[in-house]
């Protein structure tokens, strides 16, 4: 009795809603890579935990299990508010490897772009990823969601925010690298990336964070924390190569209009003071041939704006800084009681390369698709 | 990152323990063939959760769901003791299609038998058996436990009994039937049980229960409460085509010994009075190409001898009659206090074709195994 896989070609209609609205549930893949996550990913499995207790409170956590784990971290996990489901991945970054969800009134629809490890023979983190680029696939078929595929188009979610309103904002340094379309010219990806997410306008931010592994991805620099609203990581050091980085996505950000023809209003969240991988945490790591190496002295990518937010939460990386409260405070300025901040001390996912935003990818609300548990008869 | 497969061929010293001791688990199988449970499996499925539910204070149930169940089915069943699986199978008889597990010490093994659907092309019960046939071997690498590969040999769970001192019991009816091992006598059917059992003694209970599908399973007319004690089912309705059947075993049983010489004590478990399909019980089945119909009026093999126990509770089948306070009276008789016996109304599990030993699996204790959540670092 399989499945039956539904396809949708034509999104008319359908919107990438803001990441801030109400979800049907938030998705996240355990850790488990040798070569990713130190020390078996032990340390890394505890920090996820701490960001799936975090949502459980808010919203249905969606964790999707490797079938490689024993048994027993199945049961670890099955708690209140958490559907398990055992399918194979490469890597745990939910963000980039899970479809993009798109809602037309009630209706879903999963965006299943192609997945090659950030970046594929150029420069990806990891050789083997089929896993991950069926990942899309398998999950929609879970949860009977309708797939819109466009698997000859390498997106990762990470590297897309939208406002919901028709506005989407990518990092070129991105999604204009060698490692992605290289065939495509800067027009024709703004126009698969309109015609795909069914949106008006595409802006497309000159530079990610420095020495992020991920080519820049864009929600490391910069988030939507409300239409015509957009964080961005900035420095005041003029000596840390991020400082120019920043400073020219602020000026484009400035001069940029959104899809409704609204001046974008900034708010700079500075940038916690630089962290580096340290010689144990590097030594903690399995080294596998293909895979991206980790050496002691690496500037991690490290973020305020790589937070994760539901319709009242905000779960926001800690660094163990000072500017950590810093970054919470102007954060519960803005929200002014709109939404919880919820501070994780999350260093264990950014020595893996991201932080909570990457560990994280919420499916709009809809009735359609039930996860809560059906009524018992 | 696959978990690695262990083969154990050697079994010297391992044993198949009574059903009455410490488990480590319970495996149970949602059901969900429409030609198998009425109704989309809506009530079935309602008596599978009550069996679930009634375990649950007593030990952990590993529950399998089939792929094609709905996401928001997994939830529902994600409780307290309970650890989720997700693999496929044909039919939800836990009892015939998952591994018979041995012990030594603290070692587990799983041993795979073949399994052809009760029949094969002789008289099995539906044509399509491959996931069944495989669910064995995909359990023991979940759990990491051992396998004792044994396919080109058909066995059912559900037609041995073991008294864990060296006795087999089995029905001869069933084993040595055309569909299961035609081509071996039942000399050579003893020396395959005995040495993958590890038994030192097999005894071939002459009949089953009159129309059981599974050519008349030893687990429905008969159960070691004990070693050397044996429940069987009887009637005392001469006209019933049961009496005879019945008499015979008693009078195989009396006169054999077990493995260790002791004569067998035997209890009588008087049967509930003839239960028979109804019109609106068969109406409510899918009919498919090559699967046994049940049609209105057939006779159901029902038995209170159809009970599963742990080292704490018995869970005995009931079916409406008042012979169901009376089994529940002879065993409480009988542990005097030491199982706790709960009466579940399991009708729709026998509309199936079987009762609440068929749906159930004991894994013995061992804690090489875990299944327990394992402690949060």
């Amino acid at each position: 009795m399989p499945a039956i896989e539904k396809e949708i070609q034509d999104l008319e209609g359908y919107v990438l809603p803001h990441e801030g609205g109400k979800h049907l549930a938030t998705i996240v893949l355990l850790p488990f890579r040798k070569d990713t996550w130190r020390e078996e990913a032990r340390p890394a499995l505890s920090c996820f935990e701490k960001v799936i207790d975090a949502i459980r409170p808010f919203e249905r956590v969606l964790l999707v299990i490797h079938p490689s784990f024993p048994v027993s971290l199945v049961t670890r996990f099955q708690k209140e508010n958490v559907t398990i489901l055992r399918l194979p991945y490469d890597d745990s970054w939910a963000r980039d490897n899970t479809p993009i969800f798109l809602r037309k009134e009630e209706k879903l629809v999963g965006v299943d772009f192609g997945f090659n490890s950030w970046g594929g023979d150029y420069d990806g983190l990891y050789p083997d990823y089929q896993d991950d680029n069926l990942l899309g696939r398998r999950i929609l078929l879970e949860l009977r969601i309708p797939r819109h595929p466009r698997k000859d188009f390498i997106l990762e979610g990470g590297n897309i925010l939208s406002d919901g309103e028709g506005t989407i904002l990518t990092s070129g340094e991105c999604q204009l690298s060698k490692g992605r379309n290289p065939s495509l010219s800067q027009e024709e990806i703004e126009n698969v990336l309109k015609k795909e997410l069914n949106a008006k306008k595409v802006l497309f931010l000159p530079y990610g964070i420095f020495e992020d592994e991920t080519d820049g991805h864009v929600d490391n620099i910069a988030s939507f924390l409300d239409p015509g609203v957009v964080a961005l990581a900035t420095t005041e050091d003029k000596d840390d190569p991020q400082y120019e980085r920043s400073r020219e996505d602020l000026l484009y950000l400035q001069k940029e209009t959104d899809a409704l023809g609204r001046p974008l209003w900034i708010v700079s969240l500075p940038l916690p003071k630089p962290q580096y991988l340290t010689k144990e945490e590097s030594l903690g790591l399995e080294k596998n041939q293909g895979v991206v190496e980790r050496a002691e002295g690496r500037r991690l990518a490290a973020s305020y704006c790589n937070f994760y937010q539901g319709k009242d939460f905000l779960l926001l990386p800690q660094f163990g800084v000072e500017e950590d409260k810093i970054a919470k405070q102007i954060l519960e300025d803005y929200y002014q009681g709109r939404k919880k901040i919820i501070p994780i001390e999350s260093r264990e996912i950014l020595l893996g390369g991201g932080n909570i935003h990457c560990i994280t990818k919420e499916i709009p609300f809809s009735p359609l698709y039930p996860i809560e548990p059906e009524e018992t008869k």
